[in-house]
């Protein structure tokens, strides 16, 4: 019996792949409120935290135009997340960070996992004929560049040093969860078990560093 | 009867596409000379603001490498202006306000107008075969980052917050002229019309943004 | 005689852009160390500075994924840099300048000159058939990108303005090495000839420049 198309796999994947988009715009846009920026600059913000990163992913594996420019529920739904930012800003600024850290680290966790899944998934057709595939090590990197890109152009665009460089474990978390799923899907292990860890791996570590107060030493005394 | 080389629209378009790229020299290099940067930084300056935007525009397309470092004629012209600034800053900088703020709004109308005709003329190949067209949305967001990446990247250097993000009507101004012309172009509409009314959109709600001081509100109270 | 495999060029030329790496990856860390980032911010900044200028030059060219997410011992040498600081900073610190400095000019030296090589044998294929090749100027321009892009990205990450826009003779050398790679290759002089003079024309300007504290001159008064 074949599955019901909203149920296949490509399908559920770009559903939470949106719902991730979602949540980083709602919070790079609250962000931007906070810091003064008026309406225009609320959306910008809100976009690129949302599909930054993937935009850079997507140029660096020479997939262009990024997906966020093929797909236009991307740009809709980061967009989206903006616009509520602008409608209801209050309400938004009230969520509790009981609830937007966990949401928050959800998103991390997805665009970790996705990242490092496009990234093993690529093959670079070379001119001697072939194809190349990309290291485990090389795809976690760039797994982790997608989920803590578009954070890091947020805050260079709002004119500070990036946070993931100064605060506690954040992109450390986002290393590990597509480590694993870099080195599971190298490893031929079950494609949605190997997903499903990565985005534990790293959510679990997140969530742990925020509870414990945990924090990596500065290396100058 | 053939129409004589120099009229031909390519060539005109180069010609006022380069009118642009020297204008936003100049415009980048006053700035960066008034920021105490040296001979080298005003260059840099001027360079990065004048082809930034359209380097940003054609690797998102996938179109490599820019036409920036395909024909000499625009680093020429971007490096051209940096010296224009370098030569005379005093003059430059005597340029009233009511000269620059339109050759500045009349370059942001072009790039943004040949930005999104460069994106809504790309086709991306399927490994599938067949081809793929960008939805007009996306077009017109990449004619933006064409008009306005060039200053964003400035602002980013002499490390300030972009100005588009604070100031006045300028982004929306080039958004809505990408818009005019990615919709224009995919509906059919004679080219050099189309061109001609996203360009004139893009200028006519520049300058009457400038003129009334219209300022988009701000999202926190 | 066949030349033995580790002697082959382009294996020399690969150790060598190696130890450029190792070089600029110790000197980014250290600067990471000493502005109190941690000890993942210290690997990142040690990462970015060391390939962060080779990944922009693959990205315009169109070479991608960049040669660094090809080669899995680049980032190694990138991290084992960084490692290198977290691990030994207080040795790292105690370099002397007249030792860390012309290590510095050495590695500029290095990725200006492959950078330019690099560009110079780029062909880009159209769609017309036959394919294009870069001016030498547009060669020495991304040459130079190679060179300096990764220390630009250091500073605007540790929040400031790039300090390339700011100080003596640094990109000129560069761009003075990556000049005389281009025309020489351009003009079919020997490979080997020709990167060894470009090398060492950005080493002795870089040096000339310390010595002598040469400045260009602000434009503004």
């Amino acid at each position: 019996m074949p599955v019901p198309p909203r149920l296949r796999p490509a399908r559920l994947l770009r559903a939470v792949d949106l719902a991730g988009t979602g949540i980083f715009a709602l919070q790079g846009g609250a962000t931007a409120a906070a810091a003064g920026l008026d309406v225009f600059g609320v959306l910008v913000i809100a976009f690129v935290t949302a599909v930054g990163g993937g935009i850079v992913r997507d140029v660096l594996l020479g997939a262009t135009p990024p997906a966020v420019f093929r797909d236009v529920a991307y740009p809709l739904t980061a967009f989206g997340g903006g616009l509520v930012v602008v409608a209801i800003f209050r309400l938004v600024q009230a969520i509790p960070p009981s609830v937007l850290l966990p949401l928050d680290a959800a998103a991390l966790a997805l665009f970790a996992v996705v990242g490092a899944a496009k990234a093993v998934d690529h093959r670079t057709e070379l001119a001697t004929g072939g194809s190349l595939r990309m290291s485990w090590l090389l795809a976690a990197l760039l797994g982790t560049v997608s989920a803590v890109g578009g954070g890091v152009m947020r805050d260079l665009l709002l004119g500070g040093v990036p946070l993931i460089l100064r605060s506690d474990v954040y992109a450390v978390a986002a290393l590990a969860g597509a480590a694993v799923t870099a080195v599971g899907l190298r490893t031929g292990r079950s494609r949605a078990l190997v997903l499903a860890a990565g985005a534990l791996v790293c959510f679990v570590i997140r969530m742990l560093a925020l509870w414990q107060g945990w924090n990596l030493p500065r290396v100058a005394p």
